[in-house]
């Protein structure tokens, strides 16, 4: 029997595996991606399913349209125009099946096999493998500390012209935790815009910010071809799966909606008319505050831990919000022969390796800090710490 | 601003704009393809939902695994074994978005642009919209009163070693609502298993038989390459969106499942969770009971009118269960025009052109009769009728 190529070519084994001997109970992981479970409003859910029920009855059980839960759009429309002056209406909006959707849903639209996407290096695994399935070619432009490389985009697009868009995570990146200066924003909006390509800003943790102040979109409201996702996943409830996408192209979101009708005819109503009555009962912005005060506690450990327990030639991101921090080892240290030593000592982490397009055996790895206590975190931290002492000529300290 | 071909070759705003002025509210519309509200057992899966919450806590609303909840696996598994005498295992069934997206994965999963599929003539419109996706060939083989045309099945397989799979609805087919009898069934086998390809059995309307006795699958059970497609929308909620992908070809299990992961990652867990507990707490079989009473009673109206009030020389199908009837006009009247005219007279159906891969104006169209009450069914057909013996020689005898 035979698969197709886009199949084949698409990574899950490596980090389904790598899941799998990390999800045992007595492992510390910083693996997963997992929100804190204080993250889910659970009674104040429960509250808004028996009033979404008791006000719209079979409605919530039945069909319905492939754009998604009109008043749903109409206040993710609000909240963008109040919280960054744009102008969009319910119109420029359709509900994903989280936003993992959006990116497969993305691509089927604008890749035809061997079309090219620029990523960032390194860049979100899951968009690695929806891309993939459209069969693209992967253009990795470096991510630096303030964001992309400006320089490298600009002569990634010049030279490359079956480019058709460029995928961007401009705040609290994963799986770097980095989050892109506002100088870094404006460069690349003015290289974008002489380009006909779109522009794909995925948002999902931008209002999850302790530190530093909450800085303008891209493209999102000045460029023609620009994309924005966003999701609930990480301030309300991934487990039901609501995302969306937002552009003012009109002939794109039609698009969109017919690969959105091909591939699973809408998104769950239920949860949509049950997220919509949470959102405008409940007061989300105390909620978020809620949960950014655990995650700020939760980095701070991690990172006074790393600078506790941690060799000096091992370097890594300080975020200011989001839920990762990235490690670099020294050079041609294997970040993946340093997860197996750390499975050793019951301590997990995702390797760099599924984070590249084109790379492998990287010196670099992702730290999850959400949904592991403080005290594991040092724990954890102290062990890698070891580990890291161990390969290094350098004496521990502590 | 450039689209990929195969979303420029997905068929959808036709049948968009079909059920737009099919919406008007003094529409009778036999249009749709909606469950009626009595299928949803809305307090019972408001008791499911407490209850869910109760026993799993946050589990409902985090991260969940991307093959789908184990224990609604196990009864899926468990539901087949018992009804069919088959030999599933909770590992060879997989969660998917409602049974759309497993038409959506499967075709990823095994096509390369170009390669075979072969369709029912007339087939469902999803598939087809799902399946393009997959920039495959279509190879359509006629439906007849019986099922599948057989001899023209073997030469297609025999002619075309690029097919990778054959899609079929056996029971209660739609658009046709017509059923593949046991012979015909037997003889597909026959030839079937002679060939290197992937039958698909798509079952959403199994449970809905009013009239004859249940048949067993073609493939599922006896054929190494089977999928057996699932859904719960028919028989408790359709909003809730949860079908599933049943094989026991663990290595295109392998591949869906990444196929899954890279297209929304995992079902929605708190629906699985819901629907679950539901099917473990109350008697699905008494409700399916309730539902098929209803839509024998609404089909039985519809056949009735449609012999009192429509000319001899239009054709149609007698269901033995499920939600459509299939019309059949004389040579060379167009569906298309009669639905126009139709409008006009403020009844809608679907014309039958969406069903095809490679015809238009055909003369045969699809009746919807389970969201309308008798009343509304007889009133409905009974304007259709005026019309049809308006476009025949036929003199109009009621």
């Amino acid at each position: 029997m035979k698969y197709s190529e886009k199949i084949l070519n698409t990574p899950s084994s490596f980090i389904r595996n790598i899941l799998k001997v990390t999800n045992a109970p007595d492992v510390i992981s910083f693996a997963g991606g997992l929100p804190n479970p204080i993250s889910f409003p659970i009674e104040d859910l429960q509250k808004s399913i028996q009033h979404a029920i008791e006000e719209n009855g079979a409605k919530l059980f039945q069909y319905s349209t492939t754009e998604g839960y009109l008043p749903l759009r109409q206040y993710i429309a609000d909240k963008y125009n109040r919280d960054y002056g744009l102008n969009f209406n319910a119109d420029d909006i359709l509900i994903t099946t989280g936003s993992q959707q959006a990116l497969q849903l993305i691509s089927q639209v604008l890749i035809n096999k061997g079309e090219g996407i620029v990523m960032e290096e390194p860049g979100y695994l899951g968009a690695i493998q929806a891309f993939t399935l459209a069969e693209p070619s992967f253009y990795a432009v470096q991510l630096e500390e303030e964001g992309l490389n400006v320089e490298q985009l600009e002569s990634t697009l010049k030279n490359n012209e079956h480019i058709r868009f460029i995928y961007l995570v401009p705040n609290f990146h994963n799986p770097t935790g980095i989050t892109y200066s506002k100088e870094t924003r404006e460069a690349i909006f003015e290289v974008v815009k002489k380009y006909d390509v779109v522009l794909i800003e995925d948002d999902p943790y931008g209002e999850l910010r302790w530190n530093g102040e909450k800085l303008p979109y891209i493209g999102a409201g000045r460029l023609e071809n620009s994309v924005l996702l966003g999701s609930f996943s990480k301030i309300v409830t991934p487990g039901m799966r609501i995302g969306y996408i937002i552009t003012k192209n009109k002939e794109l979101m039609d698009h969109v909606n017919t690969a959105k009708q091909a591939t699973d005819l809408h998104t769950n109503i239920f949860s949509q008319m049950v997220i919509y009555d949470y959102l405008k009962n409940n007061d989300l912005q105390s909620h978020i505050k809620k949960i950014v005060h655990l995650y700020k506690t939760q980095a701070e450990t991690m990172l006074n831990a790393m600078a506790k327990y941690f060799p000096t030639n091992v370097n890594y991101t300080k975020p200011e919000g989001g839920m990762f921090i990235w490690v670099t080892l020294p050079e041609g240290v294997s970040s993946l022969d340093l997860f197996y030593q750390a499975m050793e000592e019951k301590v997990a982490f995702v390797p760099g390796d599924p984070f590249y397009t084109n790379k492998h055996n990287v010196n670099t790895f992702r730290l999850n800090y959400t949904n592991t206590s403080p005290e594991t975190i040092e724990e954890g931290i102290k062990r890698l710490g070891k580990i890291l002492y161990s390969l290094s000529s350098e004496k521990q300290t502590v």
